[in-house]
Parts: structure tokens; C-alpha cells; sequence
């Protein structure tokens, strides 16, 4: 992990791709770095999506998530990139992520972005 | 189980066709095998119906959970070709099937089809 | 018991019937017998209804209860006979009914019935 | 307390009267007497409201449940006669009560009050 | 902390501000006092906006709340005003506030503030 | 029971007083009144014993319990004297009685007593 | 059931004799009738032993516990009863049978045998 | 509370002092000073005796707590700190207390102290 | 899978053998079959144990698990066959193997076996 | 964190060094590398132990924990390891170390280890 190497994330084809089903993704194992600390955070994401020609492959994405082990990046940093990523990828329906770290000085944050964007009014 | 007998899903009346009306099945015991590493699978399938003249027997539904014990197959396909099945057989009101599988390599994921399916914003 | 003596809801006034209130009631206490295999069957009953001129004795809905303990009949069509007998004593704005069973052979049923009944679209 | 003193509810003003906000308060301590049988009735009084021009006095609100510990009334009165007291103290933007009361002879119940009222469609 | 010293909120530029999304902060580590008793309150401060231009920088989120430690002031009246204050440094797209408060003589109250207001029909 | 009635603990005759068996009774629903706020405090006791040649009466207890409900009395006090009784009545094997009550001042305790006494070495 | 046959339980032999094993059953599906009330009682039994040259046999278990559906029995009297016939059947090196029955009257026992008899110090 | 008025512990006569019985107590809104970082720190602290000729009065005791608030203390200086000036107000047959502190930087310490000490052999 | 290969268990040195430390393992994907039905068994499999101049390697003992998933197999003896391969193989300082099944027609069985056994006296 | 800094654990002074107590330290955030497939593990790491002249300093055991972070290295080593440090660094008078680690294939495993060593019959 040292030579920091980067992992592609991968797209197989969806073989339902005209019924319009939905993809949840949990990942408590997920792990980066403060940029201001330069101590690491460590998060649970979660991703839901609704497939269209395409679905995400299980262990690219597992090897994908490796990338932010070592880099120092923000709660809602990676919290919109790992969104922008999939949905480049997947060119999905809709999609979905959240990003919910461990505390910080007893402070607890969850960042959620999504696409198409809600609506204003909750 | 080694002979590899396939069980087929039995439908009786509804007695009560008249009333849109909702039966939840859990099935916790639920095995496949993953098609790429010929490891077994196990996940809980969760249907979801409104019944319109029939409903399913839940003594074939038993049976019929056994066809994928030596099935390779994926997640997406297997929660999606349950619910095909269910619906060819009940042709009910609505339906949905989720399949809420143990997690592999750290990461979880639930797939969630239905029929109708759901407008596109959520 | 064995003289299969039969049991009568009954209804008293409510107190306020000008008001559009709710009244949930749960039976964890519930059980039939299936007449397939003529074995004990056990759930819990959940009741849910808005009073009109009369609500429920709750007594007499206990002993109501008691009527099934011997008689055989399918998960489905307890759970919409309570309904039915409670809405013809109640007269109710609207009721529903939920019959939660214990699993067999590895798999869980959810009998819900409402009145007046739901929309198709969820 | 055997003396049967009434406690009297008391209004504060609220200092954001021009706010739409929610108060919700939790009584898991409410006692009262079973008007059939003479034997104490248990419950936890859950309360939720958009105050207008005053909010309750916490304090009063303790003493005002006082009143019900050797009142003999029923589940569905009690729950409405809060509502009531409640409503004509504050005029608040709208309010939910709702008693949560333990069980009896096998058999739980909820009721819930609120106004203005519900619509009739869930 | 004995010269109450006064912590200044700070906000940090959005990097995402074209876009419509979530962020999720919770403090379960809030104490101030009553302002009748001069005894200590306990809460979690539950917070949710959507950012526009800026979001709020956390560690000065965590000074920020100091300022209660030893100020006398009610439940409703602290829930508004951090509430105000976020408003105020981050002009958000929306922001909700919940003061979750321990419970004092067997009564537990919830306060909870968001802009724009919600509906009068909840 | 505003006429003060005293209820007394019944015995019935223990079945199998050859034999040390154990028998634990939970009552939830225990309040009485604190003798220097004259406001009420709210308890579950648990009671586990071994009986000799009598067994308590349930109903009795559920009736001896209703002495306490106008009693001022404290925590220590009470859950020794529900031994005595017991106690003295049963004359048990061994017998232990738990009142663990409500918080009061963001403090809660729980009293527990049992004979014949617990060596002093936990 | 209403010809009220009586169920025999069954032992197999033990494969393992040599072997101080131990093997738990919950049975959370009992249910008897109240010799006092003709109502009935619902109980989780739980049985633990160490078996010696026998098993019980489940399906067996399954119906013996069919005997109580219509028997009036005291809590303390079925829990001793349940493990007497098992002792009998089995003549295993240990067993414990613990019969956990839901609340009546706001009070909840559970009463627990077992052989050889607990040593008197807890 | 900014004049550092220091509250002293108050003892009642034990009603029971012949009898080996058990008090716990628990107070979930501790707070005192980090002496390194001057940020708060938050912790549950939970104290068990057996009291001998008094028992703690437990108003002193929540007052008693107050002074900790703006005192800063190490984590196993302030839980020993509670059990020297208890088992000296006390003189209690055994005492224990423990502090249940809530995280910091990603760790969380629970100290425990006991008089008489535990044996060195768990 | 069909082919019912044979897995092997595999040991690999343990690098504390002078230490008397434990490791505890839980499979709760394990499958095998009903001898009687046919039909498949399910249960959560833990494992643990003391190694000494060995340690089982996981992923022999994942595959070795495999082997059980088109056996027919009692609870008892799916329970102690895997606790004797386990000891064969490592011949550990002491080792215990919980079975823990799914339940059938309403009851719930554990099997426990360890080695060296369990004094008789619980 | 690249140029694989060593990160040292510090000891400061134990104020109660005549005094048998016990501090456990829980670390959910403990992330290491698997020596076979370089991939992430993941665990919580808990600590136990009673001091003796020293405790250890809390920072600095949150960075000698990301010693481990580019380190692969073995479940069972990794939790004698860390206790190795520990007692080397603080002399005390017993310790105790679980690595409780995330499940891989189906396979969940928790290590643990003490000093001194627990006796041989549980």
C-alpha cells in the first residue's frame, strides 16, 4: 500500500437494466486522513443506488475505498467525491451517500449528498 | 438435495380477493452460491404482497428457497428473479422482494426490486 | 373451555365521538390452531381504529380472543375475521388489523387488513 | 395528598412567539385509578405541541399529574382530558397527546388525541 | 473557563456549493444551567443543515458551546439560540436544532427549532 | 383506597418442599410517596426466593403492594421492610428483594437485601 | 386435541455417553390454563441438561408440551412437573428447566428447578 | 456556581445497620476539567456500598458533585477522589466506584476503584 | 460443490506457546441437513479455545466448514465431531464448541461441548 | 504517516500506587494489515489492567497505535504484542488485552490475552 497504487472502480452490466430496482451498500470499514491533524478519521458509507445499463462491482469497489487510506481529505469532501466517482461510473437513476464518522472531541458528523438533489423542502 | 429436484411454487385461492390487503413473508434461511467463487451465499429474503385470487403456499415457498441452495448466482439476479416468479404465479396487486445479504470482504449490500416499480423520486 | 363456549365482543360509548382519535391495542397473547397440521399456531394481534359512537371492552375483547384457541383456521383468514367482527360491532372511521406469527419451518408471516382499504400505490 | 388538593396547570410566556417550533414531553411516572376494579392503572403521558403565545410551566405540569393518582377514569378519557386541559391553557398551533398505558389481563393499549384533528386517510 | 471567555463560531467555504446536500452534527456533551434552580441542565444537541456559501468549522462548533457551560438559560430559549446563531454565520438553505434534554422530576422534554418553518400541518 | 385499607400477604402451601427451587417475581408497577417531599416515587421490585413449606399468594401480593401506594417511606426502608414481610411470612431458603427506582435529581439508586446476608467478601 | 390424547415423550440414545455435554431447549410457544381463573397462561420453558446414555427427542418434546394446552396448572407445578418427566425419561447427569410465564396482574414470575438441587448458598 | 462554593456530604443514620445490604447509586451528568487542555470532560459515575451506621444523603450527594465542575482532574484521580471521600463520611462495610468516561481522540476509559481492595487473582 | 470434495483443516504454529491465551471464533453461516427431512439445518457455530504449540488457520477452517453443507447430521453429533477434529488437530490446552440452531417446530436447541469436560456440578 | 514514524508509549506517574484498582481503555479505531492478502484488517482493541507505579498516557497510546496502521501482522500476534508493550512499559499488577476484530469470510475471531496467565481449568 506503500507504492500508492490506485484502484479502479469497475462496472459490470445490469441484467435488469429496464426495471427500475434499488442497490444499498454499507461500508463500516472505511478509513482516511485529517488534513488538518494528519490523524486518521474512520467512517461507515453508505450507498444506495437505482441501476440503469450498468451496477458497480463489488470488489473493485472494496479495493476503490483502499484509495483514501492514506490521503487527507474532509468529511464532506469525501463524502461528494465517493458520490461523483459512482455516479460517473454507473450513470445511475438516482443515487445516494452518506458518510457517518466516529466522533471528534465529542462532536458527531454525518454528511449525505444525492443526486438528483432532494428538494428544498425536507 | 444432490439430485438436483427442482420445487415448483404453489398458489391457492384468497379468500378474500375482494380486500387489498398485505401479507409480509421473512425467510432468514436463505443460501446460494456465489457464481465467481463457488462459496456459498446466505441472506434473508423479505417479500412483501397484496394478494388479488390467490396466494402462495408456504409450504412450496419452503421448497422452492431450496432450488438455490447449489444455484450460482448473484445478488441482484436472485432478488429480482424471485420476485419474477412470485409475480408470474400470484399476478398480484403489488409486490416487493428484498434480499438482505450477509456481508462479504467488509462490504453489505440489500437489493430491493418491486412491482409496480417505484416512481423515480424516491 | 372444552365446551367450546362462545364468546361476544361488546361495545361501550365513547366519550368523545365528536373527535378524531386512535386507540392502538396489542394481543401478544394469540393463539389458534392450523388446520393442516392441526398444531397450535401462536402471533400477536395489533388492533388499530379511530372510535366512533362506541369503543371496544377490553374485557370482553379477551375473552373474544379465547374463541380461536381451538378452532382451526389459516393466518389469513383470522387476521381479516377479527377485523370484519370488530367492524361490524364498532362501526369504526377506520380500523386495521395486523396478525404477526411466530415462524414455521423457518418462515415468518405478517397477515395487515385495513378498512377502508389502501390506496394501491403503497 | 389525601387531602385531595388540585394542582393548577401554569402558562409561561414563550419567547418565540413568531417561531413554528415543537415542544415534546415525556411522563414515564403517570398513575391513575381503574374506575371498574378500583386498582391502580400505570402509563407514561407523552406530549407534543407548537406553542403560540406561552409554553406550560414544567413544575405545574408535575403537580397538575398529581391530580390523577387516586381519580378514578378510563384510558381513552384521560388521555383526551389532558388534551383539553392542555389546549384551553395554551391555545397552542396544534397538539398530540398520547397515554401509553401498561398492560392488562394479556392486553396493551395506546390511545392518542391531537388537534386539530387528523385527516380520515391516515 | 473563569473568565468566561466568549468562542466566536467560524464558517469555512463550501467546496460543494452548487449542491443540495446534508450535513448531520451531534453533541451529546452539552451542559448549561437553569436559570430558576442554578443547577446544571444536561442535553444532546442534535443539528442538521444544508450549506450554501459555508459550513460551520467544527472545532470552533466545540468552543461555541462552552459559552453555555456556566449560563443560565432555558430549554426552549437555548435551542432557538444556537439555532439563530447558525442561521446567522451560515445562511443555510435550511437548518433544523434539537435540544434533547435529560429528564428533571421524572419529566424529559425535547425542543426542537428549524427555518424556514415547518407546515402548521405536521 | 383513600380509606387506608391494609392488605395482608397470603401463603399458599409449596408442592414440592423437598425440593430447592427458585422462584422470581418482578412487579413494575411500585409506587409510594417520599416522605420529605410528599411527592411520589415510582420503583420496580424484583423478589427472588427459595420456599420451604409456603409459597406467597400472587394476588395477595399484587394487593399488599397497593399498602405502600399512600405510604411515605425511603427507598432503604421500604425494600427491607418488603423482605420482612415476606420473611416472616414464608419463611423461606433464602430470599432477596431488589427496589430499584426512578431517577430523582439526575440520580438514580437501586437498594438490594437478601438473607440469609451475603458474605462480606462480594 | 379436543379428544384430549395424551403425548409420550421419547428418548434416543445419546452418541456421545462418555461425553459431559450439555444441550439447551427453548420452548417459547407454552401455553396452559389458570386453575383459578379458567384463563390461559403463556411461558417460554427453558430446559438445560447434560445427557447421560440418552436424548430427548424433539418432535416428541414438540407434542409432550401439547399435554398442557388444556391443563389447569400453577406456575410452580408445571415448571416441577416438566422436569420431573424429563429426569424420569432421561436419568441425565444434570437438568435445570426454567419456566419464564407472562405478567398477570402487573406481576411477572419465573420459576427455575433443577437437579441435583442447587447447593443452599446461592 | 462562580464564587466556588464547595458542598460537603451529609450522612443519615442507616435504619439497618445489622443487615449486609447493598446501595447503588448512579449520576449520568458528571462533568469536570481536563487539567491538561481545560476542555470539559463528561463521564457517568457509579457507586456501590454496604452501609454500615449511615447512608449517604443524596441531595449532599448531587450537590457534592457540583464541585467538580470547574475543577480540573484526571480521570483516576477524580474516581478515587469520590471513593476516599465517601468511605470516610461512611465508613462503609465495602464500597466501589467507578467512572465512565466518554471518549477522547478515539479512546474511551472506564476507572474502577474498591475498598476493601480485590484480590490480585481476578 | 457437488462433487463433495473433502476440505482439510490446516494448523500453523503458534508464535505464544508458552502463553495460556484464548481465541474465540464465530462462523454464523453454517449450514448442514436434517437426517430425518432432508431439509437444511442452520445454526451459528463458536468456537473457542487455548491454543498450544498450534493455531487453526482460518481459511482451512472456513472450507472445512463447507464439508457439512450437504450432510445429513444431528445437532448433538454436528456439534462434538467438529469440537474432536479441532482438538485432534491442535490438541489444545482446553477447547469448547457451541452449536447454536435455528429453531424448528417452535423450539430452539444449543449443544456445548468441551474438552476436558465440565466438572458435574455446574 | 508514509515515513513510517515509530510512535513511543509513555508512562506518567500513578497517584494511588498503594491501591488495587483498575482502568480499562477501549480503542474501536484500530486498523492494521493482513500479512497474506495486504488488505485492511480492522478491530477494537480493549485494555484492562490495574497499575502499579505508573499508568500509561493516554496520547500517547493513541498514536502508538498507528504503529500498526501500515504494519501487517497477525490477529493472534498483534494482541500479545500490544500487551507485551504494555507490561514492559508499566510494571502491572495484572493486564489483560482482547483484539476483538471485524468478521472476514464468514469467520469473525476475538483474541485474548493476560498476564498474569488465567489458570488452565477456566
Amino acid at each position: 500500500m506503500t507504492d500508492k497504487q490506485v484502484y479502479e472502480l469497475e462496472a459490470v452490466p445490469n441484467r435488469y437494466p429496464d426495471r427500475n430496482y434499488v442497490v444499498d451498500i454499507s461500508i463500516p470499514e472505511f478509513t482516511c486522513v485529517c488534513p488538518r491533524t494528519g490523524l486518521p478519521d474512520f467512517a461507515t458509507i453508505n450507498i444506495s443506488y437505482s441501476p440503469d445499463q450498468t451496477i458497480v462491482e463489488l470488489k473493485s469497489l472494496k479495493y476503490y475505498i483502499l484509495n483514501y487510506r492514506d490521503m487527507g481529505i474532509f468529511h464532506e469532501a469525501v463524502t461528494n467525491q465517493i458520490m461523483d466517482d459512482l455516479k460517473k461510473l454507473l450513470n445511475p437513476r438516482w443515487i445516494e451517500v452518506e458518510g457517518d464518522f466516529r466522533p471528534r472531541g465529542g462532536i458527531k458528523t454525518v454528511v449525505t449528498a444525492q443526486w438528483p438533489e432532494q428538494e428544498l423542502d425536507q
